[in-house]
């Protein structure tokens, strides 16, 4: 016999006990108390097949990602996730699909202190929906519209990878050298959240957004919230050495300004403060690069070795 | 120009200020203030189209049931709903269809004095996630899983007409009385939320959940979550004249127990209470009804005029 939903629900999904949580999966709503010195941060992302991610894509991958993509957003935020809910629509109850899935969103949640509260599974194309909330101490909060005059914009990890990892995943490119191959599909399925790195950003960061969208869309984001202009300096783009090895230099160029899912964190501050973060960053394992500087207006510019050029800026298009 | 995700959610979506909402729509989280003496309630349901709502149904109306099925999640558990966050994947951008549906998401939720904090939209089949955050005094939720022994169980309004309806939309059935035809459609389209009932039943109640499934399955979540029994009798099945006019009894008791998208409230609660409580609610202009007791054990059983019968119970299945 088929697996019914409430049947699906208690045999793949629980929520961890704890005393933050009054009331898990099982009723009409969780109850949760919030710390009450603490405010409530909530982001949410959906994926949905052949858009967000490639339709060979595996179960566990799949929650992989979905899980790091709704945590990046909260550590870009500066923020501690604590709770999730789970939209998860699929075309019909596949037992192996569901028990890998199940296991690779526990661990992911897991690892970043996140409880599962609840949710919605139904029938339709498949699709997830997370939904994280965490908390922070009132204001401390990193948002997009804090950049300031002259302040550095610095990049951690690298980027375009994402992008050339679904080149491949979609066959528009062969790579037979195993480990940049190895190396760019993880990049693609398996992306990081930097929120440990996000408690040494929040310290000093004015702004802060995670590269969702590719370096260029979110930077503009950041520069229209501010209020303010950018200049990028094309030689400064971190580009691993898979990217550097197969792309010439203007095709990584785009995939690191334009490719998206690479949720590396993308972040301004003083001048002043950048030499302790970026030992600190390093101490923690993760290299942090500086690309450019806050102007005062003139939208987002790209300059290459010190001279402005022109280059296509338009990131991931969801429509 | 095509519409970029961006531009559309700055024209149709916004936050409503309120101190409660520290940052809204347009960062990588919203930040909110939860009222240090409340906990919160989350809740969260996806439509998926031709799951949830015919391929037919108009932009308006599934905006208006998005909310109505979240925020009917939290009237069963006696929460006040406060913020909630969207998540809408749609094939195209058709500026006609957003304005519709942005415009009735709008009216809903101030309605129900819900402030639109966050969600993604991107590509894909039609399908709506919307996941509503409440608030409630610490301890005073209502849940499933307080049903007592002789209980009486309750249930607001009638049940069965949008499963009828349902038939309706699907070019099922014909029914060529206007007034029952367009009643049907409405209870379909446009459930009502019973939230400002809920206030009501909330001081008295022992357990209680709302209609989306179907009485039966409903009914069964009550008493497994309660580890106890009960009996409906079936002639007292509260069923709208628009029902009986078009069904045979059985299929108007199968419609009842088994239809679900009804967004009713089915409670139980001490007989000594029923009095105070049916004339409160009908002082609010809703009508309710006994349809029968907890038991202690025995499952679900279906009596007629005092006599056991058996009935399918089997309600709707997401799979």
């Amino acid at each position: 016999m088929a697996l019914g939903e409430f049947d699906l629900i208690a045999r793949y999904f629980h929520t961890a006990q704890g005393d933050d949580v009054a009331l898990g999966i099982g009723d009409d709503a969780a109850i949760i108390n919030v710390p009450s010195d603490q405010q409530l941060l909530v982001t949410t992302d959906t994926l949905n097949i052949g858009i967000h991610f490639p339709e060979n894509t595996c179960a566990a991958d799949i929650a992989y990602k979905t899980v790091a993509v709704n945590v990046s957003d909260l550590a870009a935020m500066g923020a501690r996730p604590t709770w999730a809910t789970l939209n998860l629509s699929l075309p019909a109850v596949d037992e192996t699909w569901l028990s890998e899935f199940a296991l690779s969103l526990r661990q992911q949640l897991e690892a970043f202190g996140v409880k599962l509260i609840g949710g919605d599974t139904t029938r339709g194309a498949l699709s997830l929906t997370l939904t994280v909330m965490g908390i922070c101490a009132p204001g401390r909060a990193l948002r997009r519209d804090g950049a300031q005059l002259h302040d550095l914009i610095v990049l951690t990890g690298t980027v375009g990878d994402a992008r050339l990892g679904l080149d491949l995943a979609l066959n528009r490119r062969t790579i037979n050298d195993f480990a940049h191959r190895d190396y760019l599909l993880q990049r693609l399925n398996r992306p990081c959240a930097r929120l440990s790195h996000s408690a040494i950003i929040k310290s000093y960061a004015h702004a802060a957004i995670d590269v969702s969208d590719g370096v260029a869309q979110d930077l503009n984001h950041i520069i229209n919230r501010s209020q303010c202009g950018a200049i990028i300096d094309l030689e400064k783009l971190p580009l691993s050495s898979a990217l550097r090895f197969h792309l010439d230099e203007p095709t990584a160029w785009h995939y690191a300004l334009c490719g998206g899912d690479d949720y590396e964190l993308l972040l301004t501050l003083s001048a002043s403060d950048w030499p302790v973060v970026e030992q600190q960053l390093f101490q923690h394992g993760l290299n942090a690069t500086v690309i450019g500087r806050i102007e005062s207006d003139g939208g987002l510019r790209c300059h290459h070795r010190g001279k402005p050029v022109t280059i296509a800026q338009q990131g991931f298009q969801h429509f």
